[in-house]
């Protein structure tokens, strides 16, 4: 039976401990100090969300959740609605730039299906097999009727919880990457509901509709929240937010994060969709907060307020607008390079004993 | 017997028959246009620098030059020359900063002994072997005197063009890299004379001597250039420029770059040391120039001016300021997986084909 509240997993404290002793090892590592700049930060913060002080990432995971969006019948998107469920296919074949990326950086890629219409997507043949976490067949049309029931919205928080804790058990970095055509709208209205911020300001071209069909999803997330109540700030109940003008997707990883955070797994945000995401996990327990961890700088406008309200500074800028994980994958690299060279660089001490025996 | 003169090899022209097929192939593939951003662009580069319209950075290679600078008794680094020794132990020993790195991203490590101080490092025990391309016994004091002779200058050129065209002879992808105690003031030396800048805007801290140490860097690049009469524009003999100011390293390293670029494979630019490098190539011979790949924006000051001068736009800027070839061994995962979403994506008619094989 689905509930109608949702209870949000415990989630540790970052452990001072472990951070210092990490900021320690690096100011004794065989470099200049601060010498890698930002690698040193990053080790760092990774020694104290996970508490230990030399931590590595050696199986970085990227879940790719995808769902669909009544709202698509609006006009919001480039393209069809077929097209979420043809890019699962390519998520599972391995053809996507997501798997190509991941690969690239050495990270495991989870596909799970959070909702897409029509009949379960299952596993394409010879493919990888695609996670059944179906919500729903896609959401309501958000402009006219909330877009999911309550009950649908607290079980895609639980099943990302669910997912993190059985799937992503094995992860030591977590990237969040989505699929669901429409879901910029949805990602907008969600963004301006739990920030406050303008639904001009936060609504971009998503897959690139042009100047008037952005005018259109500006008009269709202004008329979801007026419809749902949600613009006036304290009227912020975060499950409220994602069953009024959210997607299976968007709640699923927002339980994502949250079930990470949990197990002290931290998670990369990507795009303006992963980061509506990110801001209603940390509406709804801001403890996970320090778990989050920036990639890029995306092209969409509201990812720029995301990342300010999440206190998030972005590695990169490649003017990624794609979605499916593609920039959290490549940030991936990052994290691993900071672990990596924080836990095998020699030390001075080290590199002067090595000259003793050479010497000797 | 070593030759008074330089003659750069030749340079194969950008191929833009590979570039426009491959331009075509990025409209083609899963995704809504341009979404993959500065990644479209980078893959696009890199088929018309190589010719192929599908390129894949497969086996990629950061090259570590090391070699110690007579400069070194002036002040101007906050360590001891031993450290270039001690630290091409560590790269031979894989326990540097870049040997991290490059294991992250899937590159080899290539350490070339241009001319460290002392016997030959030769390779320790149990290590990968150390290239040696040794001109000298580090350079003499580049304030006082003319760092090397300019048949030496000619030799370190040559060194890297051979490395080039031996041991990064499988390399698809060449990162510079390199380590030398003293080696940011000869850098310093080197953009000032290359490009006229001011000496005072091309100098930084390096490994971190604090506001005086850095004056006395300013007054020892002033006086070198002084010296040799090159701070006037038009007295920019590259190869002058490298005996006056250089450094061993600086000079393979430059020849590296153009051995590369004639075997048309692209070289990722690092921090301020491997800009020099590149700047001095360039002077060189301008047809290396797209070859010319950016990595990050570096914490040293001339390091702008330098890509600035290249026309190079930096793929991130963590405040790296440690060298080695750290910054450009990391951008390796964004070239890498700008050729893989290229060339492993499917296109919008692969999609289409596979939901009619999958519905039939």
């Amino acid at each position: 039976m689905r509930s109608e509240s949702f209870a949000p997993p415990a989630i540790p404290a970052f452990d001072d401990e472990a951070a210092s002793a990490a900021q320690a090892r690096q100011d004794a590592l065989a470099k200049p100090p601060g010498s890698l700049g930002r690698l040193e930060d990053l080790a760092v913060a990774i020694a104290g969300l996970t508490g230990k002080r030399r931590p590595t990432v050696s199986s970085p995971t990227v879940v790719v959740a995808a769902a669909d969006h009544g709202v698509v019948d609006r006009g919001v998107s480039a393209y069809p609605p077929d097209v979420t469920r043809a890019m699962l296919g390519a998520f599972a074949r391995e053809e996507a730039a997501v798997s190509a990326i991941a690969d690239v950086v050495g990270a495991d890629v989870v596909v799970v299906d959070a909702g897409v219409d029509g009949d379960p997507v299952g596993s394409p043949e010879g493919a990888a097999s695609v996670v059944d976490e179906r919500v729903g067949r896609g959401t309501a049309d958000l402009a006219a009727d909330p877009a999911m029931t309550r009950p649908d919205a607290v079980a895609a928080l639980e099943a990302g919880v669910r997912t993190a804790r059985t799937k992503l058990a094995d992860a030591d970095l977590v990237a969040l990457g989505e699929m669901g055509i429409g879901n910029t709208t949805a990602a907008a209205a969600m963004t301006a509901a739990v920030t406050g911020a303008d639904p001009a300001r936060v609504t971009g071209s998503g897959t690139g509709v042009g100047a008037e069909g952005r005018a259109r999803k500006v008009a269709v997330v202004e008329r979801a929240l007026g419809r749902a109540d949600l613009a006036a700030p304290g009227a912020r109940d975060p499950v409220a937010v994602l069953r009024h003008v959210g997607g299976y997707e968007l709640g699923l990883l927002a339980g994502v994060a949250l079930g990470c955070a949990a197990d002290r797994t931290p998670v990369v945000v990507d795009g303006v969709v992963s980061g509506a995401a990110a801001l209603l996990a940390d509406a709804l327990a801001g403890a996970v907060r320090p778990y989050l961890l920036p990639s890029h700088a995306g092209a969409e406008p509201g990812h720029a307020i995301q990342l300010g309200a999440l206190d998030l500074d972005p590695l990169f800028d490649h003017d990624l607008r794609l979605g499916e994980g593609s920039g959290a994958a490549l940030a991936i690299a990052t994290y691993r390079a900071a672990c990596a060279t924080h836990d095998r660089m020699a030390t001075l001490a080290d590199l002067t004993a090595a000259d003793r025996t050479t010497d000797g």
